[in-house]
């Protein structure tokens, strides 16, 4: 869903910039470039030498770098409390059994999520969104996930939904009932899938425009996964799921049978998933914070995508319990830095392939004519300078549908 | 050096607040508090209750969280250039003969920073200070050292100092002239650390309170290391190291018999180092930006300065080379979840510890009556937020020297 506002825009362009548009296989790069905009979308983007004339207000970039605007394609922003406590009782050297005793782990946010009303939700939210916003981003997903019951499910996809209502930010919803399991359901998983799937999934089809979910031997097996794919493509949605973080159960070959939109995480993923994933289209989605802040060791098979030429895309994966981050920047850095991405490799992550997870391709993620004139404008000189610096934002303005 | 502003400040005093005072052993927490100051001076820091009447302003902090402004005590942060594309080159694989070939390494900093004016080094160091000032970072160290030649390194000093009188922040300006080699000396390092110690260290007396040096296979060893804090412990001046990065060449333990306020970095430090640092006083800054830059699997010995008594800090170390990083609170939770300090440990590191191995603890570092009045005033319920969240700033608001 788009933040829409209603009034005609008359003609606006960017001029004097360097263009990082992202057609094509790199960065698609335009030196002393122009980006021309009409009632939201790109009507020019090219060199200034042949940009057609303009009645419309110009803005002088001053050489300043423009991208897409950015993509967050797989996040759990919208979740009641937060886990710090639990995680210094971690660095104190508690052990996992003395935190679930103390009430933590991912039953503790979903008491927090099922306590929150829509509008404490929404709120909590928000500064994370800002956070994200603050750093170019003009699209995100967020997954419901932690009411994991029907109605607490519908609260938190109508908080992603009202999000886009008081930020300029496209939100897709995802249905991720299939998270854990909560507690009435311990020790009958089987009658918690057939909640999700013969009860949540019809409740959420108007909401939500994807399903996911989490397959692991923490989580729900690949049957279980499998009945909750099938579900959701019979009711129209697109689906994706949560597979190899912690080892290999070929979850992400099961979602690329299933046409799925992407595969998330895959640091076990094997040579074969990552074929099957480039056949089928689905983009590996890689979540570095996650890595990083559960300290894993074992990295996600980079290489084996390179050679099957699976699309790669980059997100946060914000959530309280295992990436407790709002900066898709730092995001950029990490893919680099810890999974050996290149440049090119990192900044089509977060547009270009971040699109593609989502199944908007023809709406976003490049500087093309015909989409959505969502910019970033960037005081850096060259692009690497997005990825290379730690921490740091060097956003100079955000252009939303053209605004 | 601080900056001053002028004006008799009547009392002002914030309210309604939850201090971090950081006085005593842990974080010394007071709900419920006030802290009051005159002057920019600390009058009252304690519970609401016992706080004297007051004809001053009032702040209501509405239950946020006050700590001690931050301290970073360890940055490069004057350095003309960035190595953005060098550092996109060996992500596309190139070796290190490859990059030095290409112009790269510490010596394209060198030229950039001899290069640039006085005026053009703060010009470009301004968006890294203004991060920090903007996660409520109210100290900084700043090191020479890409100079290389004595007028040089003077317009770097001289460039850090004008940093105090452009912004509302203390800058502590430390003389790093063993940095590198300068080519010019290719092949003569003894000769050039007579220039260090003959010509460099007079001439910045006045400038630098600190002298530091690189201790390492490819810096300089630790005899050295010996004459250079020798020299400058005869010109009054305070030292600190560079030590144990990459080897052990207790560099750490040099220090210590030198008295030195810090050694820094210490991946490779032995128990037997970490003791003498202990007994000197000397404190141990970490620097886990580089350690995740660089990749390094070496972990400082953390359980030794325990075990030991040894105070630590942590800092950006923000440098182009091996930590382009401008956030000290990611470098919090760097301390946490890569060198597995506690929460505790991680705040005191930029506040109590970092103005420790400053040699300002007197002055700065906690909120304690007769100290600057320094504070960073947070939107989170709980100190544990500020360390558990990645690249997140929940800054409210920042008061230097009371204003
Ligand atoms: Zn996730
Ligand atoms: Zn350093």
């Amino acid at each position: 869903m788009t933040h829409r506002r209603d009034t005609v825009q008359m003609e606006q362009r960017w001029t004097n910039a360097r263009l990082a548009t992202m057609a094509g296989d790199d960065l698609g790069l335009i030196d002393d470039g122009v980006v021309a905009a009409k009632d939201g979308r790109i009507i020019y983007a090219g060199p200034a030498k042949d940009a057609p004339a303009t009645q419309g207000a110009v803005h002088d970039c001053e050489g300043r770098l423009i991208t897409p605007g950015l993509i967050d394609c797989h996040t759990h922003l919208i979740h009641g409390g937060n886990r710090a406590n639990e995680w210094a009782m971690r660095l104190e050297g508690a052990s996992y059994d003395e935190i679930a005793r103390a009430g933590g782990g991912i039953v503790s946010t979903m008491r927090a999520t099922r306590d929150a009303s829509e509008a404490e939700l929404v709120a909590s939210a928000l500064p994370r969104l800002d956070a994200l916003i603050a750093e170019g981003v003009t699209t995100i997903e967020i997954k419901s996930g932690y009411g994991l019951s029907t109605n607490d499910e519908l609260k938190m996809l109508r908080a992603a939904r009202a999000l886009a209502n008081i930020r300029a930010i496209r939100v897709e919803p995802t249905f991720l009932g299939a998270h854990a399991l909560p507690p009435e359901y311990q020790g009958d998983s089987d009658a918690y899938i057939d909640l999700v799937v013969g009860e949540m999934i019809p409740a959420v089809a108007s909401l939500a425009t994807a399903v996911d979910a989490f397959c692991e031997g923490i989580g729900f097996s690949p049957e279980q996964c499998a009945r909750v794919l099938a579900a959701a493509k019979a009711h129209g949605l697109k689906v994706k799921l949560h597979a190899e973080q912690l080892s290999a159960l070929h979850g992400s070959a099961l979602a690329a049978r299933h046409g799925a939109l992407s595969a998330d995480h895959l640091e076990h993923a094997t040579d074969e998933d990552v074929r099957a994933m480039a056949e089928a289209g689905s983009v590996a989605v890689l979540l570095p914070g996650a890595y990083y802040f559960m300290r894993e060791t074992r990295l996600p098979p980079v290489q084996a995508m390179r050679r099957h030429g699976t699309r790669i895309a980059l997100a946060t994966d914000n959530n309280p319990g295992t990436s407790p981050t709002s900066s898709l920047l730092l995001m950029l850095n990490m893919g680099a830095t810890l999974f050996g991405l290149t440049v090119i490799e990192a900044l089509r992550g977060v547009t270009v392939n971040a699109a593609a997870a989502l199944g908007l391709s023809a709406e976003i993620g490049t500087i093309e004519v015909g989409k959505a004139c969502d910019l970033a404008i960037w005081d850096v000189g060259d692009p690497a300078e997005l990825v290379y610096r730690i921490g740091f934002n060097p956003l100079h303005q955000r252009i939303k549908d053209g605004q």
